[in-house]
């Protein structure tokens, strides 16, 4: 069966984000946890992790003999795999603005995931009022999603992004979370879509399985120093 | 017809992935090239680029209403528009591969990118040798490429990372300059490769194009103060 490797998923964003479609999509599979020790060469989490995958990062999908060790890549190989789910938007043009959108996030918004890393159990509404305060390039990340979720929700008359749930909605659910998380605020058709994410079956089910795990991850939290 | 928006081609990177892609392939598409004068709010760059793509950033593709403005989702949008063309390998597997190398490419090796930008006409081998020897985390990089491209030359016997070329030797091809500009030393069957990539007569057109031009682009030009 095909297996997914991720990590906690209280702190784990990449990982997050295929297992979200997964679920959401109804694709079978079966997870496989590697918890965060720490990302030291010499860490329980390398150790394992470079077995299957050189970069030494989660999330890692395998399929037989096939390894996908990227979550842009595993998530174009499950839309091609799958394509009965329309993991992408039917639509071409659609697709190639999801897609555009996709890729953004992958490379993008530094500024977001190194000041709120996302912490799904956490309460950082305060810690976030002084982060948008003294940091502008997570001001300038926050716009820029305003404006993306907003044209495409306004252009495709939602509920998701692309009007069905698609790969882009699987894409930024973690960022939703961190909106949460640090209290960020957004105009409300934004926070609504935020809160038609966070209900997804496959998002609350991830969110469920983050709130029962007690680790305390260290290096994913600069802002506390215990639960 | 196809436009490709882009930046100067002795200096933008990601502008070249695509060029090389479709002038590689045979695709025909006009170029609209966009020069760098800086990447200030008000520069003239800014203004021409954000008419067509609030990411405000080249290459993007624009194919009658369909506008395109990320690199990767550029390059699948073509595989998906000219599936004659092959530009992902055929085979399932490696296509899987070739995805997550490029997936890796899009959102890594950040140090490289940083201390050793794009710039094909300099000659900057003294420099290479400080920066080598200075940044930990460009010999991380260079390691990781050396491993990456030998892997796959191993397994699929050349010429290019899959066997024919793909949007995977693309993807790479900007790194391939780097490595000459900057003089970094890599392992013979790597630096064959190089020399391959280099030859193939998409990346030659771009190469003679970006040596006729003669800006020289302050910000992009952290190591010399003139031509
Ligand atoms: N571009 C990679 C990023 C994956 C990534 O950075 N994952 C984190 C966990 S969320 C990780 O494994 N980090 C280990 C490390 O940085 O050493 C992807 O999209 O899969
Ligand atoms: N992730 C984007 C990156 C594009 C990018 O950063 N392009 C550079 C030129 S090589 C640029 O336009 N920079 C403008 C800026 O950073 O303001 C892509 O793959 O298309």
């Amino acid at each position: 069966m095909t297996q997914l490797y991720i990590g906690n998923k209280n702190y784990s964003s990449w990982s997050m984000r295929p297992w979200v479609l997964m679920k959401q999509a109804g694709i079978a599979f079966e997870e496989v946890m590697v918890r965060f020790d720490s990302f030291d060469a010499d860490s329980e989490f390398k150790h394992t992790i470079l077995q299957i995958n050189p970069t030494g990062t989660v999330p890692v999908l395998k399929d037989g003999g096939i390894v996908v060790y990227d979550t842009l890549a595993i998530c174009e190989y499950l839309a091609e795999t799958y394509p009965e789910k329309q993991l992408w938007p039917a639509d071409r043009a659609r697709r190639a603005q999801a897609r555009s959108a996709c890729a953004e996030m992958h490379a993008g918004f530094t500024s977001l995931r190194n000041h709120c890393p996302v912490n799904i159990e956490a309460d950082l509404r305060e810690q976030g009022q002084l982060i948008l305060r003294n940091q502008p390039g997570v001001r300038t990340d926050v716009d820029r999603l305003v404006k993306l979720w907003g044209g495409l929700l306004e252009s495709h008359g939602g509920p998701m992004l692309f009007g069905e749930f698609s790969i882009a909605d699987a894409y930024f659910a973690p960022v939703c979370t961190r909106i949460r998380t640090y209290g960020l605020p957004v105009p409300a058709p934004i926070s609504a879509y935020i809160d038609r994410v966070l209900e997804l079956p496959g998002v609350k089910a991830w969110i469920e399985e983050a709130l029962a795990e007690k680790e305390f991850v260290l290096f994913d939290e600069p802002y506390r120093l215990r639960r």
